[in-house]
């Protein structure tokens, strides 16, 4: 095919707030034509682009259906098929749950140039702006990561072994996350935190055990959280990220 | 004790290129009074602090001993005390075997302010730009991170049952390393990636199996690499991150 000079951006917009963005996100945002974003991105960052850049919003808002995911793709071609520079902002790094794979697939179909660029991702960043550092010397030799929208697919016996488990999309599951994790084995006295709008003024964590962390956050709200399980949770007491 | 106006900020440096700072970062290397940095960092970043800065190297160059953390934790505190804006440039995130606890500690000992600021980590980074994602709806439901420079303390058959697993400084130990896997029921024919210089020209990848890489990474200098070990790597082939 004959070259358009378009390209797609797929870029990772780190937590919400502009100082999160790396100093290439800014740039690419900077210099779009057309920007493509989902309900998971901060309106701040939505101000950066130029004044005449189209805006598509594909996300939920207000109770409207998202656009589906093919429909995004076919958006994306379009766009750089008209010669456009495309930036498609994702929430966090874009190969972390960015659910990714369709939109690069239809771009390279299609014989689009395009770029993953990324992002800070909340799974490891909402843990330190909370003052919890997910790998210690002694405490944490390393962590694991996952998404707990799903629960039966996930292998918790391995799960429940790791020094470190960071959940994303847990907030719901909560209870049944903390059965799981002690019917294999891991103690209800582990120690565990909650952590929502890191980085933001409206951050909030909740701390407490694997026994008594479901009584501690009755009631409350806790989508979107990240979920942090480990001795690592500790330090947060030693370690407050900012004095 | 007396607040002097000093701050100590422990930055993560990403992965070298001014490109993958966050904005937070640049803005503040390019205010910095005093920068205390180790080898890991890139000579480029250097460049981003005002001409009178102070440019403390505490890492290991041509043969000398680096500095040891006692020293850097009192040089942190002495400059804080003097009342300047210090930045600590740690590669990657400060919190991701970033050994930054010791530093947090001896400046809250001392009354010290400070804050620490996310990094893009190459345990993330690296998969990415060589076009690897660590998760996907399929192959890859969550993912582990370890260094492995030290193999014993690690629970190899938990590891062994994860679907993505990345691996830092572990080069040295690959040959081991397959053996733990594949002794605790990973398939030799698991496809595994290595990847040198993320994000650089310099940029280098490996790509093999379990049962054959040890062979075809014979003789190559492996440190520093970012092993990922995985079905997610055959995605590589699929989705190259750019075109």
């Amino acid at each position: 095919m004959v070259d358009s000079g378009g390209k797609v951006y797929i870029v990772g917009a780190g937590l919400g707030d502009v100082s999160f963005l790396t100093v290439r996100a800014q740039e690419l945002l900077s210099q779009a034509e057309v920007l493509v974003y989902d309900a998971l991105v901060d309106d701040r960052l939505l101000q950066l682009v130029p004044a005449d850049c189209l805006k598509l919003d594909v996300g939920k808002r207000g109770g409207k259906p998202s656009t589906s995911q093919a429909e995004i793709d076919r958006l994306l071609v379009e766009q750089c098929t008209l010669g456009k520079q495309v930036v498609r902002l994702k929430s966090g790094d874009p190969f972390i749950f960015g659910r990714t794979t369709s939109e690069i697939q239809a771009l390279i179909a299609a014989g689009c140039q395009f770029e993953v660029v990324p992002g800070i991702s909340s799974a490891l960043a909402a843990p330190l702006l909370a003052g919890i550092p997910l790998t210690d010397p002694v405490l944490s030799r390393g962590f694991a990561v996952i998404t707990a929208h799903e629960l039966d697919p996930l292998d918790w016996e391995a799960l429940a072994r790791m020094d470190t488990l960071v959940i994303l999309m847990g907030g719901r599951n909560l209870a049944e996350i903390v059965d799981r994790l002690h019917q294999k084995g891991r103690s209800l006295r582990t120690p565990i935190a909650l952590i929502q709008w890191a980085g933001s003024p409206q951050q909030q964590i909740w701390v407490g055990e694997l026994g008594n962390i479901v009584d501690r956050t009755a009631g409350v709200s806790l989508s979107p959280v990240v979920i942090v399980i480990g001795e690592v949770v500790r330090l947060r007491s030693y370690l407050q990220t900012s004095l």
